[in-house]
């Protein structure tokens, strides 16, 4: 099966670029209710499913134990732009849980915010494990280890170490949560390495949609994931800059809708959504692995479709599927827009 | 007609993000060798054709008027890196002529290499138009409009405003050696504007590696182009670092192979060579606009199905058509390689 276009780049009247992918919508039963090109084949999540990843930081007591607030478990299910504020909150998570920037093991890279990059050139500094944009997923799954290190009456620097690896206690518990809630069996599918050094595992749109509804609804999470997703929303919902940063797409999103959805883009082109409101999950993965240009212009589109609107959300969803491009001149030159078949 | 895949991305065994894209490769006859896809659907060439747009620089007289050297008249075919050597070449080109970077209408951006960018940070410096990966290309505009403006007496300066519009004496120049090259006619096809403002016409893949197959052997060009195609192809196989910059694919192409290969790619996934000692002409178009990772790897298997090659020749063409994919600890997690169907 071929997957159709999803998203367009026009210029000149005509379109220059398009970009292919499959959605699945579906609710916390397992229907599906809307689905384009092919949801059984299984994609790499990526970093779409950290809110996933993050449910037994919750569920297992360590947001509590180290006294995580809103701000430190949304940057737990964060795929951030290294600014000051990102950094800042990751260390503050290290340093609850006795630790430090020594714990992470996501490696390092200089911030994807352009500004937080700029001002650390500007600065002669070079960056940290703090700017990885993953950092805090990972400060979250040190907070974890030590919970567990603690709980055994071991060292947490020396428990910690390797925690990036499958076999390690604390990823077989953040890998029981993503089969758990997708339904997947996980032993059984390719898995990969992801770019912070953690397993990835492939996975097809259908079940990733259905854990979404999972989240949205708490049905068919156990009751301790359930209440951890739950927490989870709620902290994304209350500092929304923590989960992406100045400008970003998941950003605004959540800064504007609150509460009634929760959006997470994952690396190559993925995008996942949980709708508490309508009770839906959504999964979106665009073949080319484009990001910032297709998979989230593809969220909106979706989000348009399903969400009941004012006209601040209309505007703001409209602009975020329908896009002038300007050149460097400020001339408007193109738009990149939804493709007619998933704008409906 | 759907493109088939060129370029994938593999990960943990699969295949996470394929790239779609069509590709000619037709001799200076206008006869097609080899066709991938949809070859006669108009697409736009971008900065892929920008040494067609120089023809006139030199044919015009204009680059021997101000004496322009290798390095200028590489610059003046590149999508550079805006690294220092570069901003400097652009600037000594106009400063040749008699003007300065005020003249310039290609708009600013901060520089595409990322030592360059981080170091111009690190100075508190702005970029200015100079850093402009077409600054180049434009200064060669410039001095091309500084010899009109000398040939009717006109003053430079009000002579070269508006030098960007299609209706500007320069930019009918390079319009009419675009048209003569690939043979399409331009007055009947989709116009766009350009990232640097200058318009950019929708050509079917098959006319721009026609284009090329000429530029590779001068057949079919007027006599003044084909000498100014073989000055610039000479020019930028001297100095191949001014065509783009380092560790770009570009220039480390043709530090390579020298003289055996023009090559250019250009923004939304397009990639253009001529090859003088097979006659031939090569043109790739990405569906999806993806550039560095999609449309270069495709070229590096074209030249390497094409080209007779040493060890060191097939060993750079391998490095460039199937590379490793490291993440953030340096681990190689997946690579990114031409599909089966253009390995041949």
């Amino acid at each position: 099966m071929i997957n159709p276009i999803l998203v367009q780049a026009l210029r000149g009247g005509i379109v220059e670029s398009a970009h292919r992918g499959a959605l699945a919508i579906v609710d916390a039963s397992g229907q599906v209710h809307t689905t384009l090109g092919d949801i059984e084949r299984p994609i790499f999540a990526r970093s779409a499913v950290k809110v996933l990843q993050a449910l037994p930081l919750v569920a297992s007591g360590a947001a509590e134990r180290w006294k995580l607030d809103d701000e430190e478990l949304a940057l737990a299910c964060a795929s951030h732009g290294g600014e000051a504020r990102h950094t800042q909150v990751a260390a503050r998570m290290l340093a609850k849980a006795g630790v430090d920037v020594a714990a992470l093991e996501c490696g390092t890279h200089w911030p994807y915010h352009d500004g937080a990059l700029k001002a650390l050139a500007a600065a002669g500094e070079s960056p940290s494990a703090l700017h990885n944009n993953c950092s805090g997923k990972h400060a979250g799954f040190v907070c974890l280890g030590c919970l567990m290190a603690e709980a055994q009456g071991q060292d947490a620097r020396a428990f910690l170490r390797g925690y990036v690896k499958p076999e390690h206690p604390v990823m077989r518990e953040v890998g029981a949560a993503l089969q758990a809630a997708t339904g997947y069996d996980l032993a059984h599918t390719a898995v990969g390495t992801d770019g912070c050094s953690i397993p990835t595992y492939a996975i097809p749109l259908r079940h990733l949609a259905h854990a979404f509804a999972r989240v949205a609804s708490g049905v068919g999470l156990s009751e301790s994931h359930a209440r951890a997703a739950h927490r989870l929303r709620q902290a994304v919902a209350a500092a929304p800059y923590m989960v992406a940063g100045s400008g970003r797409f998941d950003t605004r999103v959540m800064q504007h809708f609150g509460a009634r959805v929760f959006c997470k883009v994952g690396a190559e082109g993925v995008h996942c959504a949980a709708l508490p409101e309508l009770g839906l999950g959504v999964a979106i993965k665009m073949d080319d692995g484009n990001t910032a240009r297709a998979c989230e212009v593809a969220q909106a589109a979706v989000l348009m479709r399903l969400l009941k609107q004012d006209e601040a959300d209309a505007a703001l969803l409209g602009s975020l599927s329908d896009i002038a491009l300007s050149n460097w001149n400020g001339i408007e030159v193109g738009r990149l827009q939804a493709a007619p078949e998933l704008r409906g």
